[in-house]
């Protein structure tokens, strides 16, 4: 049986990142497909279950055994019906992803949630192996969470766990997307470090931040929060006084994150963390400050990057088709010797 | 087997709680104690150990087969060692309670957290049955949480889960117990809201609130939470001005626990939820208020009232015992045709 795989996909608002996935971890193959969210959900629905069965075809067409398949999607995804309930960036509202997959591919079917199988992904085979209690925090456009124990991410009651993005952290804040004043997502974000940065430089650059769309840089483009980091790094003050914004008011979130769940490994995923020890410097040293009583949890970058999403989505599949991911998953390095 | 009891105690700073339960719930015999913590943590594990060696022989003299203890304490408890790691109204720090209890007792021993076994006894037995997802919040002079999955509270990497009454809600708040500016504990627990109201009615009472140890009402003496409680429900502006601040601020601290745990049901207890509607019903509303893309969770009051703790260290001794509840537990009604 060592010829098993798994079909994974992680389905974005942009794009499908898709994957065959040994019960060791490896992926013995990867693609990339656009979701093209603009065709409505049906058609989304049909490219997923097209590209799953065109991984299945050429895992048998080399000698594999497909034995499940693992969706990620963003937004809110109640796992234990295999509904995607809500998801703004992809257009779902309650699609029966699983059944529809089950049904028209045959295979045990797992659906996830896109962070909390990111968040699997890192607590099991990434920068929180060997920690039971994780709490993954993925910044990007918008921040959200995975509260993992014992390899388990938490799904709640209705599949909406872990949104630590929508926690409110400064009653006087801006208002975030959702509605609500002072919101994590609407300080701290990415997103809202590019639109503070810009409405700070007092140029109207704020309202193009806030429509931004991708990490693209032109000449009078908004200033992404990447650029912020880096000029903050130099020292320029009005960055340097925004990144201390947004680092206070992660390090009040991660402080009530770890209030809450006493964590022993908090890992940074998303974009904003790509900015490294430009943010777990001071992020680190500010969390430290808000610990009394509590444990300080260590505080890791991700280690998996944008494919956490998919390896997620394959240790689901391994879990759905009650195949224990091997050992060697849980050590990369041995990946060279086989 | 029907026969068969644990022995329960939920120590307090001030008295002990103690019971012989039965598997499906009922308590046999109860008995209070005092903690007496000024005698220093030896004289408390001593009495601890003394009242479970007690009751044991009383059951035995009844007929009954003790199969287990349970333990609870408060402070920081580390359940999977038997730990009670740091319980500041009880003196203990470090101290291996599971271990001495079976070392001297004999018989299978469990300890938890006294918020986390309330919480466990009103997700199974009280107001939280029927619920797999549920948010015990207990708020008193302190505030303290905890999340109960399927029937097991959350315990953390540390036995420090829960702790909601350290999460930052007012930036520019009251300083708290803790050390840090603004937690829900600070503003919002029994002794804040007792003490808020002293600062502005401006008389000094804030000081004698925040030193009152006991629920006395004398001339003069700083006015509870009870009874900022009776006078906002009479209309009295500064009353309705502190109760509403301290609604406003539970709501957040509920609001942020229901973004990261997603539950069901949110059941309050603690002294504060004594005031009933005069809480409930501003609270519901406030958190309402606070809920958009998410699921609003029913909010109840506690139902097991001050023998939450007991019994929920009764249920810790039955699992540990190995011994299911019976479904009886759960139908109080059907205790009546015993």
């Amino acid at each position: 049986m060592s010829d098993r795989v798994v079909v994974a996909l992680d389905v974005g608002g942009t794009g499908m990142k898709c994957a065959l996935v040994r019960p060791d971890g490896v992926a013995v193959r990867t693609e990339r497909h656009p979701t093209d969210a603009a065709r409505g959900p049906a058609a989304v629905v049909d490219t997923i279950l097209d590209v799953a069965q065109g991984l299945i075809a050429k895992a048998r067409a080399d000698g594999l055994t497909p034995v499940a398949i693992g969706i990620a999607v963003p937004g809110v995804v109640d796992e234990a019906r295999g509904v995607a309930v809500w998801s703004a960036n992809v257009g779902f509202r309650d699609v029966p992803l699983r059944d529809l997959a089950v049904t028209r591919l045959g295979l045990p079917t797992a659906l996830g949630h896109d962070v909390r199988v990111g968040g699997l992904a890192e607590a099991r085979l990434g920068a929180g192996r060997g920690a039971d209690h994780v709490l993954f925090v993925a910044i990007g456009t918008g921040i959200a969470a995975a509260h993992v124990v014992d390899g388990v991410a938490g799904v709640g009651a209705h599949g909406a766990a872990g949104e630590i993005g929508h926690i409110m952290v400064r009653p006087d804040g801006p208002r975030c997307g959702c509605g609500r004043p002072g919101c994590l997502e609407a300080v701290a974000s990415a997103a809202a470090i590019g639109r503070r940065y810009g409405e700070l430089a007092g140029d109207g650059r704020g309202d193009a931040a806030s429509s931004a769309q991708g990490p693209e840089q032109s000449p009078g483009a908004a200033v992404t929060a990447a650029v912020v980091a880096e000029r903050a790094a130099a020292g320029e003050p009005l960055a340097v006084q925004v990144w201390q914004e947004a680092v206070d008011a992660l390090a009040d979130g991660l402080a009530t994150g770890q209030a809450l769940f006493d964590v022993s490994t908090i890992v940074l995923g998303g974009g904003l963390a790509q900015a490294g020890d430009g943010l777990l410097g001071p992020l680190r040293a500010a969390l430290h400050e808000r610990m009394t009583f509590h444990r300080e949890p260590r505080l890791v970058a991700a280690a998996l990057g944008d494919e956490a999403g998919c390896l997620g989505a394959a240790l689901l599949a391994l879990d759905a088709a009650g195949v224990r991911a091997t050992d060697a998953a849980r050590v990369p390095d041995h990946q060279e010797e086989r």
